[in-house]
């Protein structure tokens, strides 16, 4: 119970509170035996649940529906009732630990982050400003610069995080565009009075968040130009030129171009050092969307992938893939820390503390405002593995796909669409020439409900594709054999 | 150790992992001992930690320095070093349980969405796609109906969540944008060849982060209208029919109104139903950023507050604020459900599972692409109290405001900046007639230092003001008597 001198509520409303014991954690100390129970009850059920994960569906395809009235109930229900409400949660989710869960980039998360998850929500600060959020406001600046170093960024560069890549897409795209029309004062007059439509140049195989961040910029999304790929599907610096040029008799203002370190079908890398010396010369902003791939600075074996983000003007990471970290966690570096002040900051007149330091409050630097300390299940993750640790994932994952790789082309029915740069691939079943795509659409449907495997199943070049993304540790060659053998039984009727 | 089917690392990589008894939690069952362990500790410690918060300042003014080798360490850390690390995190805070935390409209979090984020973390889902959380796409779906039809809004109506209100505010903008500006073909062509500059008509006291959208969605920062607000902090409507016209005397081009229901410095609440009717006559979008207000929603006694909402657009609303959800939590409505296909989607390729329903993968509607299902915690904080629990949390903090505002009104060296809407009120100190906002600082600094109690300290009509949000449940009369004794007895050197 709260203290004696708390506020009286009036009888209604105190009724209306089942009880204070576990709503809040006292900060008086009047209950923590009572919030500290729920929350062991919780971890042992999530515990519970998530270690058969190997036995559950990757992806359920039923689950219990939630009753109307519990959507938004007229008072409150038990503990016993909330601890069920989390099983229905659980049981009814995506489930990422699976060892043959194969389909996108959401990894099983690492303990760190679960960790550092809770301690975030238990604390409740706000990136917003640095009075909201002291430790992780420094944390994360410190973080993000030597991070912006590990990707070869001069020491002029910083960084932060943004809840997700297509947000950290759509900053950099923003101060890219601000920056490169400055002269024009874009930021505070718009785009309306510009003498050209300014387009981003990037390839066709590119994450559809390039299109969204130019939709919302009020460029357009046919303001992306979409640069053919080669047989490996990276961008052609050939195609790339003559775009640049070809926009410009047009009339057109290109001011950036995206290179991809890891796409999203194919995982494939674009040749990041050739469109760092195109931007060069042509006056372009660079960036970099390593959302998947950065993890390769990680490896010691790997790290020279990421050639060509030392030249970038800004560059998405999100650790929230293949580093393990549950989402959101994404970073955006940009090659010099003054562009933010000059072509982003808003401010937000209604905080003081830092006034005196001059330290900024990345709210004002960045798309959100209000934002979660996601630094928190970052640095826990990296103090849990060590850069060597996180190397050792990259290695081990791009080892087991080279055993999938193998085991394709062991088999003259199935088809790899490109040699993967990382481990990610997409393939498909050549045993229905007349109607291959629903063939491997029954393929992909009947793995998942007969052996408990998913692969996605992407647009890929005008044709249904299997992809893997293959990323879970606890993924065995075992696994991998098993997923054949059902491949080569497979007879779609 | 994970099973002895799995791939075998390189004895380096081997050696690199510390161990795996505690990095992720095995699928297969073979580390539950560790990993539980390893979570319960980290309870324990945060419960140990906050269950004090009372007696630990506000807002934290030093805190442990994290060593550089520690940033990004080479190598793994120990168990120890990783609860140690928590535990200078958590002393590094801000602290917004402190019952005297009244500096901004940041809450002590609701132990429903302490668990809820905890679940969220551990399995890791994704809302870019129903495939990738089938049950949280549909629970967000589905609670989001039913909160938009709490507003008022017809059954046509829809929602999301989005990572913060700002980017609630963003999403609703842009929606509106590309609605108003539809057969300029403006989301695929931009707004470069536009006969005329859009604008955005909002009171002087919006939020900033409708100057951010502005200037994110190409239309700059300028093109936020700033109408003027009468003597309770309320957008004057006459105002705003009178820039209306002289907007479109400019040849600029009006499209939006934004109500706000609950401004940020002093908790006002725009007339939303005169806004409403002059939106309807002059065919602008009216969006009401409810960020803070919408909470009113669940009072008997208050909810008429929200009236004009009902006419809405699009709405903002913020349960990470005062219904106490962890951040972050926010949800943006929309009036028409179809708008969101027409006017803001872009599809994202590489998901299947839900083809043949026809049901949305919510990345493709709105502006992040991967995000966490935040749902999970709004959902389970409504278990945890009911409307009717709500409800009591806004009847009590409301009434507690009355409080402090009849103690302000004892003393005549005090004044009240404006009588609150909410639960939200400045105030300054009058004593120092020279140098007031000099004076008003070093009150502030003063009761944060002395006597653990932090108001924030905005600009308002160009003088510092003290703010205090008073969402605490645990914040006491007996605490707000020892505020003003302290303010009493005050005197600046």
């Amino acid at each position: 119970m709260a203290d004696s001198s708390t506020t009286h509520l009036s009888p209604q409303t105190a009724q209306a509170l089942r009880d204070w014991t576990d709503q809040f954690l006292d900060p008086r100390g009047g209950n923590q035996p009572e919030v500290a129970q729920l929350l062991r009850q919780v971890v042992d059920l999530l515990i519970e649940e998530l270690s058969r994960a190997a036995s559950t569906p990757p992806v359920p395809l039923e689950w219990d529906e939630i009753p109307s009235n519990l959507l938004v109930p007229a008072g409150a229900v038990s503990s016993e009732e909330i601890l069920k409400a989390c099983r229905s949660l659980v049981r009814g989710s995506m489930n990422p630990a699976h060892p043959r869960y194969l389909g996108h980039m959401d990894p099983l998360p690492s303990t760190g982050s679960v960790i550092g998850s809770l301690l975030m929500a238990a604390v409740n600060n706000n990136m917003l400003s640095r009075e909201m959020s002291p430790i992780f406001s420094e944390l994360e600046q410190r973080l993000s610069r030597e991070m912006a170093g590990m990707f070869g960024l001069p020491e002029t560069a910083c960084g932060m995080m943004q809840s997700g890549g297509t947000l950290c897409n759509i900053q950099a795209l923003a101060v890219a565009r601000n920056h490169q029309f400055r002269e024009q004062g874009i930021a505070r007059h718009g785009i309306q009075s510009m003498f050209g439509q300014p387009v981003i140049l990037a390839s066709d195989l590119c994450h559809t968040s390039i299109q969204k961040a130019a939709m919302l910029l009020g460029l357009g999304s046919d303001a992306v130009i979409p640069i053919p790929t080669d047989e490996h599907c990276r961008l052609s610096p050939n195609h790339l030129r003559r775009a640049i040029f070809e926009c410009r008799l047009k009339q057109q203002l290109p001011f950036a171009v995206v290179g991809t370190l890891g796409t999203t079908v194919t995982g494939s890398i674009d040749p990041l050092p050739e469109l760092a010396t195109i931007c060069e010369q042509e006056d372009l902003w660079f960036h970099v969307d390593a959302s998947y791939g950065g993890a390769v600075i990680f490896s010691d074996k790997y790290r020279h992938l990421r050639q060509g983000c030392e030249q970038a003007d800004s560059i998405t990471f999100n650790p929230q893939k293949w580093c393990y970290v549950t989402k959101a966690c994404a970073m955006v570096f940009f090659r010099d820390e003054s562009v933010l002040d000059h072509a982003f900051r808003i401010p937000a007149p209604y905080m003081s503390l830092n006034e005196e330091s001059g330290s900024t409050n990345l709210g004002e630097w960045g798309v959100q405002g209000t934002r979660a300390p996601d630094v928190a299940k970052w640095w826990l993750t990296l103090l849990q593995f060590g850069q060597s640790g996180l190397g050792a994932l990259v290695d081990q994952t791009l080892q087991l796909t080279q055993e999938f790789v193998v085991r394709l082309a062991e088999r003259p029915y199935l088809e790899l669409a490109t040699r993967p740069d990382l481990n990610i691939l997409c393939f498909r079943d050549l045993r229905n020439s007349e109607r291959p795509d629903e063939y491997n659409a029954a393929l992909q449907r009947q793995l998942l409900e007969e052996h408990q495997t998913f692969f996605s199943l992407p647009w890929f070049r005008k044709s249904r594709w299997l992809k893997a993304v293959l990323l879970n540790p606890y993924t065995t060659t075992t696994d991998l054999d098993s997923i054949f053998e059902f491949i080569d039984r497979f007879q779609h009727k």
